[in-house]
């Protein structure tokens, strides 16, 4: 906006929501007079919601997850299978897992991939926890569910190496036809991959 | 999420921002994640950002504008121009036309549209409070900006007669083709409109 034409508060909220992913500065825009409009019913249960999360909020000691406790809610769940863990490059990619459902394993989170272009070696992983984890006994699998991509692979065999001879046994996700995709769509990689793990009907 | 995968506070952020317009359920996961991630330069900031908005936000009783301020930022400043006022549906039109940076007059927010079927009268609209505002003096020309739609141009003849006699001109936005706009793609209305109103060159 060129000319002020409203107070600074409102023009700071603008900025700020325009940097959460998912909005830009015109939805930004339509978001603050939404939130505005509806005061008591968002904006302020979503402020309140903020701080708070903002207050609690920390890293699972255990497993690296975000959560507002320490250990995080499915490291304190006595439900969870122990025996297994999954490890995964980020967060997000263990909510996603969770959101599948499939599994009742516990996680942890790597906190990116080995990138020696970016300056990213083991020691900026949680590389160490994992293996005293494994080391510490009572694990049975580790499922390395990263990334499909190169760096994503140069880790995960890094981590298979460092796992050698601690007694779990290391997966990996199973590559292929993703459900209810085309294969007219896939790309060359994925279908050579799926033929060769090809499974009896 | 089927099972709690996070403390209360987390899938209570996720639950509200999926209600921020611009943002859906899965949207709503990533920018929390994303705000967590950014706790000190973002979560917190926005979270007191909202709660600055929230205690100070009101309506301005001149104009109808929302604002930190009563009265706003535009109705308080001495250089616009207070001969003319620019009728607006809701406030969001209003940033829109401030954004187009055409005129450096003041507003007047409706706060909706006549609508019978919704029941929404004249005493729901801030209609009278603009008739005062026009018979108060000093107020050349009233520009009805409302929606070119059946409910805005029936709000726009109501004003036009509700402020007859009281000296100011009443003019509405012109209908043509919008810039940058090709004809091919343009509705008929419009391009009748557009004929109608042609001008020299």
């Amino acid at each position: 906006m060129s000319k002020r034409i409203a107070g600074p508060e409102i023009e700071r909220l603008i900025q700020l929501l325009a940097k959460v992913p998912g909005l830009g500065p015109r939805s930004a825009r339509r978001a603050a007079l939404h939130l505005i409009r509806k005061k008591d019913q968002l904006l302020g249960p979503l402020a309140s919601a903020m701080a708070e999360a903002n207050e609690k909020v920390r890293v699972c000691s255990a497993c690296g997850n975000v959560d507002t406790s320490d250990p995080c809610t499915i490291c304190a769940d006595a439900r969870r299978d122990g025996a297994t863990i999954i490890v995964v490059e980020a967060v997000g990619d263990l909510w996603a897992l969770e959101r599948a459902g499939a599994m009742n394993a516990r996680y942890h989170v790597l906190g990116g991939v080995l990138s020696p272009l970016d300056g990213v070696g083991p020691d900026d992983l949680t590389i160490r926890q994992l293996v005293s984890r494994v080391a510490a006994g009572g694990v049975g699998e580790v499922i390395l569910a990263v990334n499909a991509t190169v760096e994503g692979q140069t880790t995960a065999h890094y981590i298979t190496d460092q796992l050698e001879g601690l007694g779990a046994r290391v997966t990996r996700l199973a590559h292929g036809v993703p459900v209810g995709g085309e294969l007219d769509y896939l790309d060359d990689g994925t279908l050579a991959a799926a033929l060769r793990s090809r499974t009896g009907m």
